[in-house]
């Protein structure tokens, strides 16, 4: 069981060395608490660096649902709400987050878990008085949960739209580094802090025992944020610990080394089972691939390989999702590739 | 201007003469404050006879809002979350009011205002780790938001699916007397209160100056009620005023009568439009008439009459809402049938 | 029992009967909904004429507590705490309803319901660093909830340190028009206007059926306000309501009169108390009067007036309080004095 | 600068050897996500064991904040209030976390850090209606924010008063292992867990990177706790790192053996500071010293050692506080002791 090869998902591993090292490498070292220490103060500099954006406040702070509840409810008044693809993860997958914080989400179809222009302008038409709330923040995640991405001509259009419109523009990054690392995006990280008013860059899922790090580009939305870190328990005692792990993370761009190598590896697969004939449900374009394989394979699959079953699409299919890692060697995917072929062809298939 | 015929909605007159009345009458009387006078009292008494619900709670509130945000975050705990049908006032109209007290209202399409059984279970079953909202009450409105209707069958429906996913089930009755006062409802107040764990009858919109009676009929979500009215703001000082109006409402069943006013004008203003080859969004069952009119009839129609323009259906064509009262008249009725006869006819148009 | 003489709040009458004449003619008048009606524009110009504030927006409510939970959650981020007295209404009778916003309230001893400036600087010098809470709003009322008064003196030092420390000032005016109507006080709207950030005048305690008028000075408050009011529930349908009854408050200064009315009746009861040797826990400003009486006085008082037993001072002494209003008599006034004579006297008890 | 001791806090260290160590040795495994892993399976039982009660609920989170704040506001109904000391974390240092979930946080003055029954009675007392909160959970430290410990009967003493009047016994265990390891204390796990409807033993300023174990011992506040940390943004994605960290922690009772450790040296630095004539503002009963210094010793003090002024006591003299850790060494105490000889000897200061 312990052999099957973990395509589930990239939070799977304790740390990429480097950053446990890093860590191993400081036990001596006595710090100032609460990321007042030189190591986080290093880090955010060489942050700030990458994104050229000195007006820029830096926080780094421990898991994605954590910054995105403390970053929407501190930017929000009690009465606006956010704008969103129906698979953000704030829309699915945080337990009412956002809600417990006093703020809707609005939600809208999004096929590829992309939200556009126009689903944006409808939200803001749809509210138009004081007996709905006021659409205030548009949240969007690069990657996206499905692992798509937004191309720099869509954010632009969506800067504009929020700019038309008085909105400001949030972006979840927990899978940001596979967006930058990718050979199909062209969304670079001042571009990023040029068009939204805050985004984060996540760690945990790209190598990082955790951390997160929330870029607030938008000078009017800086006061004070740590009181609001603190206020929802999200400042680390311990903040050095984030300093640390970023310094390590950044050091000759370990984070985008990391997800190129995922990336190509998902590619790699993505082209293998492309020619061994499977469709997929979404385009491949970081380090998740959504395929679609035969129910009757799955069996066989699960014995050999940890993955995702994504959505049943009938009785006889379902798209089934793998997530590669810095960690994934070329090795698994000729595995996985050698398992799955044929897909389900016994020799007569249609 | 002032002439015109108003039909846009049944809250825009100060209150029933016999309502008003009844205040006049206690000018000189000293009363208890919080709602811990005689008149409340005795209200509570003449409601919860009606109902045939010895156990029942009942608390009188100002306004429908203020009775959903404080008698649902009553209910709920921080990850429980609210199925709705998409129409819900609290989804819609409320400006986010249950997100304000923390809480999701999950929303499904339908089309007639109604939710089914069906969507209950799709919601419940979506909601499956701890990753996601709990969903745990059902909200409902009794007349919808579209003047339609459930038949006891639906809300033992309803009942059934909420017993077995241990659900509650609560009812938004702002117009509930136009339903229990309509020829084409089987509900009862003692079937509400056996099949509803809590629900309210609303007196704004059906005479009051203001006041909605809300009952709690599940003894567990009793306790402590009246320090939750306080906390959100709902505990009237002189609380008595609500006690008085409702033993007027109450008396010789003026709310029912009121509403069966209304309806009947409704009808007739259905039949007639009917008769006159007028199309409907909407079945008539209340006191709410959704009519399909030709835009180009607009402009005449705003001159004499007021009332809603509900939803553009084309360049051609839009739904416009009557709503009638205990106040209408038959002669307001026939002033609206003459003023669309003929709806579209070529021949006499002016 | 029913003959008891009422002095135990000033909230126990329906209203003043020029109040509830003026709905009376309004009864064949059909009203735009949610405060959108001419009267309710009539009253808001009315109230601004006075206040002398041409920025101010001012908004009708229900209810005390509706107006401060709505008011200083608009006005605080997350992390912002209000500094109140510790008798402060908030504090200590509206059931946690500003931390049930979020908000913290932090409380200075005030021995007579009075804040001060020391107390004010006090509190933001304590919180220094984002692990505390930031003080952010000053909460006082006039009159204070132990019948005393602000001196303008006395508000203009709480305004400067306000200024000095980037407070906001907010002043409850359940009981502002006892002020406004005592010649103790120096205190006008326009100063009041002039003073603080936010201020309300009450009219549930002077002879309206209920209404307060939340008068918002500071134009950076004012925005989107109403969809505010909503999400708090407090956005009343038939707005008018409190249109006309403001109206008629308004008119002929009908607001001051029946104030004056009660405050004299209060300075007579105090000073005829004061005549037969009795003791006030507190100097008598307006309507309240808190006299100490024997304990074993007050069966006999129980036996003729309404009234509260505010503070058990010892086995011998107890404080209680009398209030009086625009309809207590002279006459009233003088069955206590004679009811309370000789307070004590050996020879003559009963 | 960075040669000064450091007795500052006791979490200015990255962590324990052996608790890194055990990081380190699982880098090659995969892990379940969410904490769903057999490590923290193992380190559930182990603690659980530990505990005796089998039917508590074991949860590890990041971070004593995050503890306080999700616990609080899952035990709670929204008018329900926590009654602490004054010196309460949550009251004083949480940023209103606790308010933020909308609960209000009743304090009472505490000399030595520690709530009495007599306290917690007049809390009960004062709270008799429903504009009032209503008090439901008892908040308390062990060890306290003063280093103070509360006895069996101390603690017997309050659950029985929270017995009698149907309140909640919270135990904030930031420091509970120099409690559990101190020979003051006569509290074991057991008995923590038999007492107490929920408490937490705090991993990170006792050797951990992070990480606290909540022990949920009252089987009624345990439904659906993972969806609140969740909600709260608790969660944390790698959860398998606090189940390897606690292992270790637990392993041979590290935690106890780091906490006697630096609880010895804190008894050593007092006894050696009581010989030299000084004076304590409170007790050394764990691992913080509370000493009075002249203000004229500060600045030699401060150039060779990190700790906190605690308090200013007069012009003369200041209250300081030294925090040892396993890290401390005797080597480091006795540095202390000789550059604190003698305190205030006019001839002999240099």
């Amino acid at each position: 069981m312990t052999t099957r090869i973990n395509l589930m998902n990239d939070y799977n591993l304790v740390a990429h060395e480097r950053v446990l090292d890093s860590l191993q490498e400081s036990l001596a070292v006595r710090f100032e608490g609460y990321g007042a220490d030189a190591e986080t103060a290093r880090a955010k500099a060489a942050l700030s660096e990458r994104i050229q954006c000195p007006q820029a406040a830096v926080h780094f702070l421990v898991g994605g649902t954590q910054v995105n509840l403390t970053a929407i409810s501190a930017f929000l008044r009690p009465h606006e709400a956010v704008i969103a693809p129906h698979t953000a993860h704030i829309a699915t997958h945080e337990t009412g987050a956002i809600e417990a914080c006093g703020h809707k989400v609005l939600v809208h179809e999004s096929p590829h878990g992309k939200l556009g222009p126009n689903e944006v302008i409808a939200s803001v038409k749809q509210h138009t008085d004081e007996h709905m709330v006021k659409p205030r923040l548009v949240y969007l995640s690069q990657t996206t949960e499905y692992g798509t991405l937004y191309s720099q001509a869509e954010l632009r259009a969506l800067r504009a739209v929020c700019d038309e419109h008085d909105l400001l523009l949030y972006i979840d990054g927990a899978r940001l580094a596979y967006a930058l690392g990718s050979p199909h995006s062209d969304l670079t990280l001042p571009l990023l802090a040029e068009l939204a008013d805050a985004f984060y860059l996540g760690g945990t899922k790209n190598g990082l025992l955790f951390g997160e790090a929330l870029v607030i580009c938008n000078p009017s939305l800086q006061a004070d944020f740590r009181h609001l870190i603190k206020q929802r328990g999200g400042l680390l005692a311990k903040g050095f610990l984030l300093g640390i792990q970023f310094n390590a993370f950044l050091k000759d761009d370990l984070y985008l080394e990391l997800a190129a190598t995922a990336n190509a590896l998902a590619a790699k697969l993505d082209g293998g089972l492309k020619a061994l004939g499977y469709d997929f449900a979404l385009q491949t374009e970081t380090n998740q691939v959504f395929v679609i394989v035969d129910n009757a394979a799955l069996p066989k699959l699960h014995e050999h390989l940890m993955f995702e079953e994504w959505q049943q699409l009938s009785s006889e299919q379902t798209t089934i999702r793998f997530v590669t890692t810095w960690k994934t060697t070329e090795s698994d995917i000729q595995t996985v590739l050698d398992l799955m072929r044929p897909p389900a062809a016994p020799l007569a298939s249609d």
